[in-house]
């Protein structure tokens, strides 16, 4: 394809929808604002509806935005995505040159993908299943561990500790895991207090094998193995790309593999978060939670945004962002299990699409990636809801809700059970922010017009666990290959780590009384340090 | 003070303000961004530190910005407040018409503030603090209750959980705290699941008495107490505005008080927070607290911006949000102890100013709150740092770092601290996001100028801790002052409400199958999720 066919503001759909967006539909109006309004615009797949009857949209932006999807060639390149093309790739600049494979991780029930690439990667994934279901089996037999202890950072922890509260109450279990993430020493202090070391098994996770907050948290958790007399080499295990240094089985018991086929922010459904889920939930409830995934996957290849869902997200995400010009999207789950899933989501979406340079390497003239924030309904309504309502700052909110519990405990007051309110809080959110109130108190004058959309399925288990993951995964997949844009590095956090390690240098030469070449600027924070008492 | 006065857009430092942000300073600039310039640029107060050479601003911007202060009589406003002023109004129309004064609140050790109000506010906390004091002796002597459960929402929750997390490691106890907020009936079923109801004391907060998600959860709770035959009565205390419904001691052991005069959000310094950090850790930890945010609460009233920290704050973030049109704040504790005091600002900054009308009425034709966001560095430089280095929306960001840890366990690896490499990244992205980095490789081309601040201080202590909630309350009042907004109202809540009553009778009345008028928007949401299995 060529660059000017790849560029987001030469597509005609852009130019219709910039029109468009001049006289957005007018929710607050009773004419526009219907029953059938809210019963129609609904796409479903994979055990979920997306509502998006309160987002400003009518069948004119909706055929743009389908436009839009084809002008971009958006599905064509989600099915090169799921064949192993190299879509990790900025042309004509050194850069990672990769497939985007994590799909393949997922299709170990089916095989459906069939090219060479898919395959060979489902074959690597399923493997390392295998291995982890026999090594679990080993562990069961000694039964000796109750607790996991998991290190990593970012990708290697937001995801699989989101995905851990989020199955938490839903299945019972005698097992516990401990994270630990943060280079700051209180974070593996805190675990370590908790922890009962003899009986935990410890995996450590980065993809390198070099990331240095994980190497320092490792290295606490074995002085600690050390000073309690237990030989680390029976707990540890690692979870690497083959042939990094975490890559040794004279460090670990077992080593379980990922590939540079699978960015860090989508190896939830690898061993970065298989070996976790696994271990505590069970072999099977890891698989429904890939069955999941995969159907959405699946889902994802589909022409038809009806039941496209991650397309109709993202495209929805596009007319919000790009043309009626809001810069941050809140996401709010009204399930308290998902009480980390916001942060998850924030780097899938912001690490992926936080760019400012298209596939050509040519700097981009339009906003990309926008802000994304959340917390769990309806604690957010006695929060940051104000602002939802009446700042000036518009947010469309993306909902997600659930028909029934998880643990299934509730109690019926007045007529209605705790889940009943929690959904009628939902909605009522919904319809709230699109009609507003006219008023004569200014202070009870709500605007409405403010866009929002639910995503709504029967209950949050495994499977619709790992299809809402997917689903995500996906709408951010979409939004850069909308933009044009690699959604699969992350050239922008390589400066901080240099400058950083210029300043730990500093640090240890200052120690050692080392004389170094000076460096005014860090000096100056140093000076600042050194007057705190 | 007259309409016109107070009217932001027609401050002189306003139109001062907007010339000079067409031409910010040039951060990448060498000769402009220099050591003495991050020495310089450095503010000192109860510890903390504010350093802001990384903020796009020189002396004509600094000078402005102290003038948009005067103009704006923000230092004679939060005099009034905290001297027991109706600050909490809107002229002309229906409002709340009440004092802002939880200042009063830790106003208990040199009664600093000698107005009437101030006084009589400051003696009717004393006397709680007293009450609770003699509650715990009591309750020490029965040597029963080794944990707690509290159950609140927003205000009652989130300023109370980000406290607990933040002095979690620091205090040795063998107490714990459970809470349950959320009417999601999972969130009380995963808390009911680990406590141990014979020996957990139940707090109940809600300064109205009837907060809905509370009053479940309370509900939920006392048929778990009946169910294992214990007696509520013994075992549940409440934190509630005299004469509520949840007021009573045929109901509760013991009833400790707040007043109208205390926000939700701004409550954690009152019994809201006190009972249960009086509890977990002590009572003299608690004073230590109230201690901390006292000592803030005076350096707000200084005249000078190099002392006077929340107002140096508030003036930076409104030269980067209204100037400078940045949207949001990422706000980054370098501290896996306040974990959730993102959670919290969120919750006082943009309920206090998510607001669209000035103190007299008017719709406002500028910007007020923005989003306040973020999550612990350095796990957010494996997340969303992408964005904020290289995406095309631009975030200032405000970090928090301690030169000590809180455990004192860490582990020295190649000559540093765990402690030294987490505030090595601290300072390594405010560089990073400042001068940027050129490069032929457009992928790795840093744009630099991304504004941004850092609090610094010894160690995150009860102290510490008190006097960085206090100035972020009062950064938000001041962001407040100089808009001319009201920060201590929130009507913005109560059209969500409305409606989720309606659509829980609409649930109420399908169940019983009673015959209720129609409302086909609420039936449409019943018709989707009807269709759900």
């Amino acid at each position: 394809m060529s660059n000017s066919n790849n560029y987001f503001p030469a597509f005609s759909a852009t130019k219709l929808l910039k029109e468009l967006s001049e006289n957005p539909i007018d929710l607050t109006q009773e004419k526009n604002f219907t029953s059938n309004r809210i019963k129609q615009y609904c796409a479903e797949a994979c055990g979920y509806k997306l509502l998006y009857g309160t987002e400003r949209v009518d069948e004119k932006v909706m055929q743009a935005l389908v436009q839009l999807a084809k002008e971009s060639a958006a599905v064509e390149k989600m099915q090169a995505m799921q064949n192993g093309a190299i879509v990790n790739k900025i042309h004509h600049h050194p850069c990672e040159n990769r497939a985007a494979l994590h799909t393949a991780t997922r299709d170990l029930f089916e095989n459906s993908n069939e090219t060479q690439q898919a395959k060979e990667a489902a074959n690597l994934a399923k493997n390392e299943v295998e291995k982890l279901e026999k090594f679990l089996k080993e562990i069961e037999k000694e039964n000796h561990f109750d607790q996991l202890i998991s290190i990593g950072i970012g990708g290697s922890d937001l995801g699989p500790r989101a995905t851990y509260c989020a199955l938490k109450t839903f299945i019972k279990t005698d097992k516990i895991v401990h994270f630990i993430s943060n280079v700051d020493p209180d974070d593996a202090a805190q675990v370590l207090g908790q922890a009962n070391l003899k009986k935990a098994l410890v995996v450590v996770i980065s993809k390198s094998g070099t990331t240095l907050e994980t190497k320092i948290n490792e290295e606490l958790v074995r002085a600690e193995f050390k000073k309690q007399g237990i030989d680390a080499t029976k707990q540890m295990i690692s979870i690497t790309m083959p042939q990094t240094p975490m890559d040794d089985r004279h460090r670990y018991r077992e080593t379980f593999y990922i590939w540079d086929w699978i960015g860090g922010r989508y190896s939830v459904t690898s061993m970065v978060g298989g070996f976790m889920l696994a271990f505590a939930f069970g072999i099977d409830t890891f698989k429904e939670f890939l069955k999941g995934a995969h159907a959405m996957d699946k889902t994802a290849l589909a022409a038809d945004i009806d039941k496209n869902l991650p397309l109709l997200l993202a495209l929805l995400s596009i007319w919000n962002h790009n043309f009626l010009n809001y810069s941050t999207t809140a996401l709010i789950p009204y399930s308290q299990a998902l009480l980390r899933y916001p942060a998850h989501i924030q780097q899938v979406a912001m690490e992926s699409n936080g760019k400012s340079i298209d596939k050509q390497g040519k700097f981009v003239d339009f906003q990309t990636g926008g802000i994304i924030w959340g917390e769990p309904g309806t604690n957010g309504q006695h929060s940051f809801f104000q602002l939802l309502h009446q700042g000036t700052a518009i947010t469309p909110v993306t909902m997600i809700g659930y028909k029934e519990s998880q643990s299934g405990l509730d109690i019926e007051i007045e007529g209605t059970t705790s889940q009943e309110k929690l959904l009628a809080n939902l909605f009522a959110q919904s319809l709230a922010l699109a009609i507003g109130q006219k008023s004569n108190n200014p202070n009870q004058y709500f605007s409405g017009n403010r866009p929002s959309n639910i995503l709504l399925a029967n209950q949050l288990t495994p499977f619709s666990l790992g299809a809402l993951l997917s689903l995500f995964e996906h709408m951010v997949a979409f939004q850069g290959f909308i933009w044009n844009i690699n959604s699969f590095d992350q050239e922008g956090v390589q400066l901080g780590k240099l400058l950083a390690n210029k300043i730990i240098d500093r640090f240890a030469a200052k120690k050692e009384k080392i004389a170094k070449e000076k460096d005014p600027l860090v000096d100056s924070y140093l000076h600042h340090l050194d007057q705190l008492s």
